[in-house]
Order: structure tokens, then sequence, then C-alpha cells
């Protein structure tokens, strides 16, 4: 018997600064009935789908960026997808900007059960951007300042999904370029991955030899070489379309185990894709060749958790050799 | 003044059973003399470039396998590449199987300076196959067998490449499906990173749902992610078509920091490929996204290297929750 479970990713297209909460959560819910039709079990919603992407805008007081949050879940202005989760029998994964009751703010994503019940709650641990105004750039990406690094880890849980149990975990846009959390969640047994993105078309830092061109590339191979390399599916959701003047990629897609694209977004706009997503292909890479236990070797690993930053190699001279190449 | 390196893979042709070391040396030989005139300044051979790839045959008694492994470096059979490396001003890496004065077994890489001298000595960290014989196999895959796991890390140098001073990493064959070793080498700043392979074309271990034809974009999207996420190039050098009667994809390539291919091959016989390396491309990735002081967060990775295998993560049930859910 094949463990399917039916995965769609909802992307959205812009949502701009004047935009109040009821028009992002009102495209929401017309999806859900969309995904309802189309027989998906989870909808995957991007990152700070609620909203427009704010951290380009600049606020020198944070207090005066109180209105991008969130302060409990669901609320008035949430409401409407839970009610849709219910009446559709769907879960979905929503990101948005949390401020926690003790002041502290985070870039958060939560999974919701059908029954309305929170069932996983991440919370963004790396955060690109910058702290403070940057003159440099044409446009600010100040995830830096408007939100704390995430202090859950990188969980999974494993969850009824659909008619299966799956074990799930989420992570959000930046993580998805860096294996460690992906290792993390795939040393949890993690089967699908759900995270959301905003990420621009331009890299906007005038650092030199860009290439604007291989954004979606980039995205798509930290996506596929995650998913092959953990075993798992993966559900990568865009806000696409340009968004308060500035435009992000769209190119959402669901990943299988093997690092195929199953399915993809085409447009920059409110788009949704389905896959049929069968969870015993977790399986095969992780009984061979990623069987964890047979082949990996954490005593060659240690650099990755005992530095932050890199370090300069030691030097090789002709006639002089170095302690590394003695032997 | 851009930093250019003109990198070279040297891919074999298969090496038969019954063919000496005279005929593989023979024939690297004349890839060098190929190198020199495309003016390539380093040259990148195979893993266990000098014989068949003899772990899958499979020999009861270790002893019985010697005459696979080199016991000298150079030695009489190797020192054609030598001369040839001073002859033209060449850098070779070269792949072979290690037999120390002590008896230890090791799968092996080198990188030797034009003057002969070895610049960086690298051991194999991830096995892949097994130590038995496994009737259930095709062909058998006896890396665990007859190499003990590399006991040097994955060192990184700096050392003269060419015209150039360049941070250079070894690794072979399936540690470039590991992220952590090339995590490990990110944090050592490499800025070149030189692997060669012996890849099936067919997977062996008859465990149902393969993908065969997925085999060559695995290795390329592990070699393109590993670049990209390490802001780093890397030359991926095949030993390819058949080998004792056994398929080996070949597709050998050079891909830029951006993980973009500069270069394939496209034969599976003997075959070189150059491409100009311009290593001040290193470091765009390295000062902004993958700034690793500024954006990574170790605190988080820890299971990396606490755990060897994957656990199960905690179960979630409706009206239940669990202690991660509940916030």
């Amino acid at each position: 018997m094949p463990r399917i479970v039916t995965l769609a990713a909802a992307q959205l297209g812009p949502i701009q600064k004047a935009d109040g909460r009821e028009v992002a959560v009102g495209r929401m819910v017309r999806l859900m009935e969309r995904a309802h039709r189309r027989g998906a079990e989870v909808v995957v919603f991007p990152e700070l789908a609620l909203t427009t992407f704010f951290p380009r805008w600049y606020h020198e007081d944070l207090a005066d960026a109180d209105h991008w949050y969130e302060t409990a879940m669901p609320s008035d202005a949430t409401a409407p997808l839970f009610e849709a989760a219910r009446r559709y029998g769907i879960a979905f994964h929503l990101g948005y900007a949390e401020k926690t009751p003790e002041g502290r703010r985070f870039n958060t994503a939560i999974l919701v059960h059908p029954s309305g019940e929170i069932v996983l709650k991440y919370r963004k641990v790396h955060l690109p951007g910058h702290a403070e105004y940057d003159p440099r750039r044409r446009v600010q990406h100040l995830e830096k300042r408007y939100f704390e690094v995430g202090d859950l880890g990188f969980p999974v849980v494993r969850a009824p999904v659909g008619a299966q149990e799956a074990n799930v975990g989420l992570m959000i846009c930046n993580d998805r370029r860096w294996p460690e959390a992906w290792r993390v969640m795939g040393l949890q047994q993690v089967e699908i991955v759900m995270l959301g993105y905003n990420t621009p078309s331009l890299n906007m830092e005038n650092r030199g030899f860009e290439a604007h061109h291989l954004r979606v590339f980039h995205s798509h191979l930290s996506v596929q070489a995650g998913a092959y390399q953990n075993a798992c599916f993966a559900v990568a959701t865009a806000k696409a379309g340009t968004e308060d003047g500035h435009e992000l990629f769209g190119h959402s897609i669901i990943v299988n185990p093997q690092g195929e694209i199953m399915a993809q977004a085409t447009s920059w706009d409110d788009e949704l894709i389905v896959a049929d997503c069968d969870l015993d292909m977790c399986a095969l890479g992780r009984s061979t060749i990623f069987d964890f236990a047979r082949h990996r070797r954490p005593e060659a690993y240690r650099r990755i958790v005992e530095q932050t930053g890199s370090v300069a190699p030691p030097a090789w001279r002709p006639g002089g050799g170095t302690a590394q190449a003695a032997d």
C-alpha cells in the first residue's frame, strides 16, 4: 500500500503595502477552496503571507513596525483560514511575523491541523540581510532588525497528514540554502519539509558580478539537493510578482526524495500546484546511499559546530611543506 | 587583476582488470601532454586512476588483493606522471589505493606540485558499499572491505596553483554527496575542490524503485550545490565506460562558485575538459549570502555531530499535542 499524501503549494502574487490582512486572507481562502477541488490534503502558503514583505521598509523605532506583527494566532483577521481548514478538512502551513506577549519578534511558520490546532511551530534561524539602514542598497532587507534568531531549533514532528502519518519539518526562505538545516531535519527522519519564501528577482546589494538570472536556479538547486540528500519531499512556496514596486520571483516547487521537481508554478500570481507524494519513496535513500548510521562520520564534521565563521587554511610552500602534507 | 587558474579534468575511459599500470599511466601522460597544449595548470585525474575499480571484485583473503595497492608514491610505475608534471610545469591530482608501511589500506588522493612534491594528501572518509560478500547484489561494492575510513579529516591548504595561490581541498567520489564534507572545507575557505569518482551507471543493489536515469543528475546536483553553498570551484572527474563488463558514467564537470557547469565531458572515454577559473569569483558568495560569520547558527546544528544515525521524531496527536507544539 503506497502511503500517498496530496500536497499543494499555494503561491501568492504580490501583497501591496496598503493591502489589509483581509485582502491576503481572502485570496488564501479562495486558494484553499481550489485546493479542496484538486484533492489536496495540505496547503503550504509562503513566508510572511499576511502582508507585504515589510523588511524592505525601514522604521527607526521598532514600535512603528508593530502593525506588521501578529500577537495572536488565530486572530479575527486570520480566523477565516482556520474556518476554511475545518470546512474542507485541509491542513495548512502559514508564515507570519510573530510578536510574543513578552515583546519578542520572530519570523514564524506554523502547521495547522484541520481541527484548527497548531501541530508545529518554527521560528526562522537563518535571518538574511542586515539590522541597520544601509545606504548602499537600492532596497533594504532588514530581517536582522525586525526578528530575533529563532529559538525552537529545527523541530520535526510525526503527525497526521491527510490519511497518513508523516514526519514533518518546517523551514523558512533563506534556511533552504543552508545544508545544516536540512541535515538536522534529516537526522530526525523528516519526510516532508514545508517552506515559504519571499526572494527578490534582483540582488539589491550592488556588490559586483551578480547573477540575477541564476537566482531561481540557486533556489531550486538548494531545495533539490536538500530533498535528495535527506531523502524527503519538499514543498517550497513563493510570494511572487511586483510588490511595492519590487520584484519577487515565483517558481514554487514540489520536490521528491530523488530531488526531482514534481510540480512548478509558472505564473507570478496566486497559483496552486498539487502533487501526489508517496511517502514510501523516502525509504530508498535512507536505507541505502544515505543510511546515516552506516555511512556518516561525525568525528570528521566537528568544524560545523565548533566554528561559526571560516578560518584561513595553512600555507604550503615548495620545499617547505606543511604539517598536513607531511606523510 | 583577476586571479585566473586554468583547471582541467582528465576523464579516463575504462581500465580493464587485465591492464597493467603502464597502460593507465601511458594514457594519463598523453592527457597531460594534451593539457599542456590547452594551457592547463592543474590536471585532475579520477579516483583509483591506476587500475580497474577493483572493489567490485571479492577476495576472501585481503592479502590476495595486495596487487591493487600502491606502497610507494611515486613508484617505478607512476614515475612517468611525475616526470610529465615537471616537463610541462603542470600540477596533478591522482587517486589511488594506498597501503601504508604499517599495512593500513586507504582510498587516497594526492595533489602533486610540478616539482614532484606532494602538496596535499586526503584519505576517503565516506566509504560506500559493504564489507562482506553480498549475494543479493549483481555486482559487489566492497569499499568497506578494502579500505579503512580516512584519518586525515577534510584538509585544505593554501598552495601555488599555476601562477596563483589558491586554497585547495580534496574529496573522493561518494564524499561529494555529503554536504558535511563540503562545509568542513568551506569553513577552511576552500576555493578549489578536486575530486575523482568511479560511479556505476546502474544501481546494483536490487532494492526496488531505482532511478538509473537520475544517477548523473544526482552527481551533478551534489557537486553544484556544494560549490554554490561554499562559494568554491569544483573539478569532478570520472572514470567512465564499460570496465570489466560494468558501466561507469562519465559526465565529468568543472563548476563555478555560482554552481554553474563551465565544462562537461560528453564521451565515455579518455577526455580532457578545461576552464579558466577566476578565483575572485569565490568572494561574492562568502561576503554576502554565505558570509558564515554573520549568518551561521552552530547552536542549532548540534545534531550533526552528536548523532550518527537518525532518530524518530516525537508524535503529535489531535487534542494531545507535543512538548514542541506547546507554545
